[in-house]
């Protein structure tokens, strides 16, 4: 299934805009998890299962799972095989390399993890990015416009009277011919997620920054989604997995991924001004 | 020791600005090695058993690592402890995410598996690489201006009359309170690499895209290394790793590493012009 269908399809069916982030570390899930013998594993299934019906995707961020030592392939892998197939999955690893590099990390990530979708790094260029946007059935989220304080450090610069951010924009507008590219644009940029969504109004954009890092969840809805309610990617992360430091952990998860999601839906009513 | 100094001492005593890039693929590798339990191992140990000598550096590229599957972990763990400890370890993985992230990354490369040095990507500025800064006896090279044919897509968008890889520097320089900030200027481009090095008389600046990729080895050598004759890390990678695709592969990768060194060594002696 071509990759921005499959995203309008579990959009729709989980009436859901929601992604949870399973930035699963190993020292913040619960003392009962850890004696096993792929904890982050264990602690993923339980939020899978409880929220699976709430949700559009579910990003995995790698850094968390590599940072575990040898467990890294098994516990994405075993992850992965626990999320239902029509729910959108992304390796947020945020990758960007030459040509032959790029297609290193295509094959692990699409070939033997079987993400749907990858986030990269646009810094290298087009051929960096290519070896991803070949796969048509796959699809890339492009850093844009990113959540953190130093997204200001050079995603700003004006450059023919355009931020550095806009030119990605208008590139990845340029490349998009498989209908296969996404952006990333923080959530912390509402004014500027307004400007990007008219440049691309049928782009899906991966909104993280929801939550911990506290961006503005009304804007973030509204500026985000496209004319149909749809293609915004709305991620929240520790907000949802670590609702509960207990064995509840679950179960607190499943309360709030809820009540976002219905946040989030009472935003994108039409009828909402 | 800090960073900037042991690049140093092994520049002398191997009197050598030769980095090896182990970006190992396993089809590429010979048959006979892809029997045993870590084909990429024991082909990195025969490859640095050969050359240690001869370089200043193994650069190791992840992607091919994690390309490989399952065995990733343990291949880079024994492959890092076959390295004699006074050569620098890099990874090069451009890693670049927020901050509670990127300290994830900083976890795994440099307290888990001990690299020296780890490449970074820019894009989203000081918070996403700062917890790579901190770490004073380890160091980060800033993809500054890479080798790439795209790297003219945004590296050198013009912003307040400069390019955007010349504002990378600008910004390596200010954060460089801890010394040991390198940045990665690909061979591609040596009149870009002068004007850099002109900027940062005392940065290490590591320089890949000699040999497959046709740098020039000359104005390399010339415009990278600082007054001393050091600090220019010079990466080749399959122009050394499969300068023989059969068994013979180790010692013919010492054949064409002592060729590379000493031809380095021909341009960097202070008398040729």
């Amino acid at each position: 299934m071509r990759f921005i269908n499959k995203i309008k399809n579990i959009q729709i069916r989980n009436n859901s805009l929601l992604c949870i982030g399973l930035d699963s570390d190993i020292e913040k899930i619960p003392a009962s998890l850890r004696k096993s013998k792929y904890p982050q594993f264990e602690f993923n299934k339980e939020i899978i299962e409880a929220t699976k019906d709430l949700v559009c995707a579910y990003k995995l961020n790698l850094a968390f799972y590599e940072a575990a030592g040898k467990s890294y392939y098994e516990t994405i892998t075993r992850t992965l095989d626990s999320i239902p197939k029509d729910i959108l999955t992304i390796a947020d690893g945020k990758r960007g390399d030459i040509r032959n590099t790029a297609e290193q990390y295509v094959k692990n990530l699409f070939d033997d993890w079987h993400f749907d979708a990858a986030t990269v790094n646009p810094y290298m260029g087009r051929d960096s990015i290519e070896p991803f946007i070949k796969r048509k059935n796959h699809g890339v989220f492009i850093l844009t416009l990113t959540s953190n304080p130093s997204s200001h450090d050079f995603q700003y610069l004006k450059a023919k009277q355009k931020p550095l951010y806009e030119h990605v924009v208008t590139k990845a507008i340029h490349w998009n011919s498989n209908d296969n590219i996404g952006l990333v644009v923080g959530a912390t940029h509402s004014a500027e997620l307004k400007r990007i969504r008219s440049m691309v109004p049928n782009m899906p954009i991966l909104i993280p920054g929801i939550g911990a890092q506290s961006g503005d969840l009304k804007s973030t809805i509204r500026y985000g989604f496209n004319k149909e309610g749809l293609l915004a990617i709305i991620n929240v992360s520790r907000g949802i997995i670590y609702a509960s430091s207990g064995n509840d952990f679950a179960a607190q998860a499943r309360n709030t991924a809820a009540e976002y999601r219905d946040k989030i839906n009472y935003y994108r009513n039409p009828f909402f001004k």
